[in-house]
C-alpha cells in the first residue's frame, strides 16, 4: 500500500466517522434531511478542504473525488436509519468525533508530507484538518467549539500528527505507522474524556488563594449578569 | 453571449441581490456605515471567493474585479437611501436572499464547469457558492444559519445547480438555460417559504410516542438549564 | 530593507500583537494551555492565511514559516507568565488588537502589491488580513465581532491599507512609508476607542421621532422575548 492510497483510505474512514458525528449532532438539533446531509458533509470534508487549499491541491479532494460525497451520504443514511442504535452508544458524537480526529490528524499530516512539505507545516496541517471540521460543526450549530473546552482535544491531534511525522522522519515508516499514530491520538482523546484529564488552566495562578477568589469574582460577575 | 460573459452577468446580479440582503440585515442590527458595507461585501462575495479558491481561480473574482465592489457599494447605497421603500417589502431579506441563492447556485455551477470540472464538483460548488455567503452573514450576525432552519434552502440551491449542469450535459444549453435554472431555484425557495414546505425532520421517528417523550426531555433539560 | 523583508517584519510584529490579544482573550475565557496556543495561533495567523490563499501564495507563510509559530508561542508564554502585568494595562485586548490591526492592514496590502496586484485588491486584502484574525477570534469565542460594533474598526484598516498603497503609487515609498501607514491606522482606532467616535448609524433616519419609536419597538420585542 503506497503513501497515496494509505492517506486516501485513512481520509475516507475519517470522513465516515466525522460524517456520523455531524449527522448525529445535526439530527439532535432536528435539522431536516438535506440540512443533515449538508452539515455532515461540511463537518466531514471541511477540515480536509482547508488542508488541500493550504497545500495548493485544488480542487480539494472532498469536492473532486465523488467517494467523499458517497461516504458522507452512506454515513448519514446509516445514522438516520439506525438512529436508536447509534444513540444507544453512550456518547456517540464524542466517540466518532475522537476517531475522526485521529484519522484526520494522521491523514492530514501524511498528505502534507507527501506534498513534500517539511515537518512543522505537516504537523500543523494535521491539526488544522483534524480540528477544522469539528470547529465548523460547532460554529454552525452555535455551540462552544469542543476545542475550547477543557478536555484534551487539539493536543490529541498534535500527538497523532507528531507521531506520524516523527516515525516517518525517523525512517521507521511501515504499514503500521499510521495506525500507531491514529491509535495514540484516539486513545489520548478517549482517556482524557473518561478520566477527565485536562491541561492546566491559568486562572489567577499567581495570587495566594487564586481559585477561591476568582470563583467569588465569577459568582459576583454572574449575579451581576443575571440582574441585568 | 458566451459562457464566460453569462456567468459574470449572473454573478454580478447575484452579488447585487446578496449585497441588498446583507445590507438590510446589517442595518437592522444597527451597524455603522462601514460595517454595513463590510458585511454586504462579505455576504455578496464570500461564497464566490470560496468557490474561486476551490477551483484555483486566484485571485478570486470578488477581489480582483472592481465591478463586484462597485456593485456592492451601489446596492448598499440604495439600501441606505431607500430603506423605507426596501423595508416596506414584506420580507426583503428573505426575498433578495432567495434571488441571490438562485443566481449564485447557477453561476457557481457554470463557472466550475467552465473550469472543466466534472458534473459532481460543479453541482457541489454551485451549492457552496450559493450557501457560503448566507452562512457567513448568519454566523457573523450571530443568527442560526438559514441553512439549518427547516424551510427548503440548500435543497433549492441543489435544484438550481443540478438543472444548470443537467441541461448543459444534455446538450440543451441555450441562452435561456441559466435563467430556467435560476427561476426553478428561486421558485422552489419562495414556494417553500410561502407554503411552509419542509423536508422530513427525524425526531425519534422509531418510537411509539416519540415527540411527546422528547419534548418532555427537552423541557426537563431546559428547566434544569434555567435553574442553574 | 527591501519590500519583502519589510512586510515579513511587519507581519511578525503584527503576529506578536494579535497573538497576545488572542492569548489574553482565551485566558479570560479560562481555556487550557493548548487551547490558548491554538486560539492565539488562529487569531495571529488566520488573517494572513486567508490573504495568502487569495493571492495564491501556498503554502501560506503562517504555516510554512516556523517563525510565525515561534512568535505565537513566545507571545502566549509571555502572556501566561506575565498575566498580572499584561492585565494591569487598561484594555490590553483592545490595545494589542489595534496594533495588530494596523500592522496587518499595511503588511497585507504591501504583500498583495508585491505579488503585483493592482491597487484595489491590495487595499481589500489589507482589510481582509487585518480583520480576518479578529473576526475568527470573536466567532470562536462566541462574541459579537468587534467589526460589527460601533467604534471605527475596519475603517481604520482601510485607512492604513489605503495610505500604504497610495504612498507607494504616488512614488513616495521610503523606509518610513509602512510605519506612517501603520501609525495612522492605530491612531485612528485608538482615538475612536478613546473619544467614542463612530460612523453614522442609520436607525430609521427618515421618520420624525425615529429613535424613540424604534427603541420602544426593541423594548417590546425584548419583553416579548423574555416572556417566552
Amino acid at each position: 500500500m503506497n503513501a497515496h492510497t494509505a492517506y486516501t483510505v485513512l481520509d475516507l474512514i475519517g470522513t465516515f466517522a466525522f460524517a456520523i458525528s455531524g449527522a448525529v449532532a445535526a439530527r439532535q438539533r432536528r435539522l431536516d434531511l438535506f440540512g443533515i446531509v449538508v452539515v455532515s458533509f461540511m463537518v466531514a470534508c471541511g477540515g480536509g478542504i482547508i488542508r488541500d487549499l493550504c497545500i495548493g491541491a485544488v480542487p480539494p479532494a472532498g469536492l473532486a473525488n465523488w467517494a467523499y460525497l458517497a461516504v458522507t451520504l452512506l454515513a448519514t443514511g446509516l445514522t438516520i436509519a439506525a438512529y436508536p442504535q447509534v444513540r444507544r452508544l453512550r456518547h456517540p458524537v464524542l466517540l466518532f468525533d475522537a476517531i475522526g480526529l485521529g484519522l484526520f490528524a494522521v491523514a492530514g499530516a501524511q498528505k502534507a508530507l507527501a506534498y513534500s512539505q517539511s515537518a512543522e507545516p505537516a504537523i500543523l496541517l494535521g491539526i488544522v484538518s483534524a480540528v477544522g471540521g469539528g470547529v465548523m460543526r460547532d460554529v454552525l450549530l452555535s455551540r462552544v467549539p469542543a476545542i475550547l473546552e477543557r478536555e484534551i482535544y487539539a493536543s490529541a491531534a498534535l500527538l497523532g500528527a507528531a507521531v506520524q511525522v516523527g516515525l516517518t522522519y525517523a525512517g521507521w515508516s511501515t504499514f503500521w505507522t499510521p495506525w500507531v499514530a491514529v491509535i495514540s491520538c484516539v486513545a489520548l482523546r478517549l482517556a482524557a474524556l473518561y478520566f477527565g484529564w485536562r491541561l492546566p488552566v491559568f486562572h489567577a495562578a499567581r495570587s495566594a488563594q487564586p481559585q477561591t477568589v476568582q470563583r467569588g469574582d465569577a459568582a459576583k460577575a454572574d449575579s451581576r449578569h443575571d440582574a441585568r
